[in-house]
């Protein structure tokens, strides 16, 4: 498989977080040869907070993980998250559900936890039955093999058609004590508003609440992880995770506005906006990285719409994979979303570059402007829509020849 | 360019319409020796129904046209329709309403009309100014040159990346007058619910007054223009009108649910189905014709909401295009929907194959079933929610490469 464009040079260098230990597996699922299971275990008192796919047809591990989520759990044991690529484990029927519980047991008896309160995700093919006891089988040996300094073959082991591993870590001050944040995620098509065939995993020394954790997550995945898009396509096993094993030595922290969270929730928020536009940049196909900064709306919701309308139309990203500027089709985004705007207040720039303004072509704008911009391989729309005051950026990427060749040929 | 695998070997046998006629010429407002601009004239008496894109950025075109349906128009003069190609007259300011308003009283001078009650479409590139000239040059020629037999010219003239011409044609009774209905269209990408870069004009001699004609044509546009799905883009500039000279012998219908008037409105929704299967017949890029059949939903509303999930998904579209009976993507894009559906009770078929029921693969489905089906060109999704009695069929094409290269390369 041919890697993006944009795969970075080398996974970041990651350092443990304290409380956290995990392992990895090639456990057959799907792939040979190729780790497809990971295990990440916390201390006993790890708080985890977690948001899950909007769709009404969610797989078998989205509903144990949004139940586990919610499941009182023994604080004098440790908390496991059971993740395995190859296999999504979604619309199997009840053998789907029975993996899924079955893939907790396994875990509470090797890793001696609580099997309600065990994470779990799967990506994949949909539709399949989950061979389960290939993780039966692999489990006893990873449980043996659990080390601190793992991020990187962790980042491998939950790939579907990613093409390159996702990481990103940052520090922080909470009062006088550094907390470390990792992050690892995979893509890469299917992605859209509110999660894709999107997994992010981030774990966190810092001592926060469970209802701290939940707050911080929930508002910043709407403004990163519900921020991008690939396709408009979502995903049955959305799932992101943020795990705080209280480790450091800071007073615990309830209050999730509390001003000495503020380094903290910078840091987190880096985290994951990296592990978002890594997404799109790994986005099936991905030649272009988009950013659509919408302003002037009536609300930040109306100019939430807009942006992904813009971000989801197929007319737009191949006319950015064809390197043209083509503004006529972002106002056909923008009539299409259904939110107020009126030609004669809009306004387009592409970067430097200012389009069209007030219902027109702007003066001075040359097609050799434009042309000039869209060799770029990171982009900026900017639209003015001239109503009101609000504002939302979205990311995504152009659709190619690429993103046909790997969905028309996914399964076989 | 490719023609499309489905055109037609040849345009449709299209007799004259009694009370109309019509010219074609090139007037070279964007192609080259290419029919760019069709005027349709109707008798003095004529009605005209229409309907228009939802979009909030509609050309100037269609802001005028929406008022000249309204418009009192003067019973003693003929109406004219004229639509040029080539350029759309999209978010060009005051120059666009101002290219609007001289294309109508050109048309008054030149054919004696009431310019308030002249028609207008255009379609084409969006933000470039019409050069309004070549109409005013172009159409005392084609005055010259009016005639009733010219619909396949007339088809072309109004193409824009069209690979064929679209033509449909009906016969009908009402009481013992038979009448005619003759349909010319053109897509064939930004095809979406709502109207797309869809324009479609029909005609017909039957006897009915306008309102009869509006509440008809409404009625049946959500289930055949409506119904159709090329990449979920909807164009600026959609426009269907339905024009009725009169001319024929029988009675004035003013009820449109007179049962005199069924034969004429089952050959009418033939017309309009027609159109609207050959428009996704000539969607950019489509090697397959699919219909969506949704069952069960709680509502014909919810049904359609799900059908029009699945036809504007790409991760659908793309197995489709790679002939994988890929029915992990249905349910994604049902889950996606929003609408009620419970994984144990939906189903569904591929043709005349049962995929999957209550939550899981059928039993006796094989792969090889649905991948010898999944290799013809005209393939039937139907999906049964098992929840109520709402139903849809929607109609879409597959994501091919060929959607890609058309266009990444639409403007240059």
């Amino acid at each position: 498989m041919d890697v993006s464009p944009f795969a970075p040079k080398s996974f970041p260098e990651m350092p443990p977080v304290k409380g956290f230990d995990m392992a990895v597996k090639a456990s057959g699922i799907r792939y040979k040869d190729r780790d497809d299971l990971w295990v990440l275990r916390g201390q006993p008192g790890t708080q985890i907070a977690g948001v899950f796919t909007r769709s009404l047809m969610p797989g078998a591990p989205v509903v144990w993980s949004r139940r586990a989520l919610l499941a009182p759990n023994d604080p004098e044991l440790p908390r496991v998250i059971v993740v395995n690529s190859g296999n999504a484990n979604v619309f199997t029927g009840r053998s789907g559900d029975k993996a899924a519980e079955l893939t907790a047991n396994v875990a509470r008896k090797v890793f001696d936890v609580d099997a309600k309160a065990v994470m779990l995700a799967s990506t994949g093919v949909i539709g399949e039955p989950l061979d389960v006891a290939k993780i039966v089988r692999a489990m006893p040996d990873m449980k043996k093999s659990m080390t601190e300094d793992l991020w990187e073959a962790s980042a491998r082991a939950i790939m579907t058609t990613d093409t390159y591993a996702k990481g990103a870590t940052a520090t922080a001050k909470i009062g006088d004590t550094e907390v470390r944040i990792n992050g690892i995620a995979k893509g890469s098509g299917m992605i859209a508003p509110d999660m894709a065939t999107m997994l992010a995993f981030i774990a966190t020394d810092a001592n926060i609440s469970q209802a701290a954790l939940q707050t911080i997550l929930s508002g910043f995945t709407a403004l990163t992880f519900n921020a991008i898009t690939v396709d408009s396509d979502t995903s049955t096993s959305d799932t992101v995770l943020l795990a705080a094993s209280c480790a450091a030595k800071h007073a615990v922290m309830t209050d999730p506005h509390d001003s000495a969270l503020n380094d903290f929730k910078n840091a987190l928020l880096k985290v994951m906006l990296g592990l978002s536009h890594q997404i799109i940049k790994d986005g099936e196909g991905a030649t272009k990285f988009i950013a659509i900064e919408v302003n002037g709306a009536v609300s930040d919701d109306s100019a939430r719409t807009i942006a992904m309308a813009i971000g989801n139309s197929p007319l737009v990203k191949t006319a950015i994979a064809g390197e043209d500027a083509n503004w006529g089709r972002i106002v056909m985004a923008i009539g299409k979303s259904g939110e107020p705007a009126n030609p004669e207040k809009l306004s387009i720039s592409m970067g430097p570059h200012l389009l069209a303004e007030r219902g027109e072509l702007a003066r001075g704008y040359t097609e050799a402007d434009g042309a000039a911009y869209m060799k770029r391989d990171h982009l900026e729309i900017k639209v003015d829509i001239g109503l009101g005051g609000g504002s939302y950026t979205a990311w995504t990427c152009d659709l190619t020849h690429r993103y046909i060749d790997i969905n028309a040929d996914y399964r076989s």
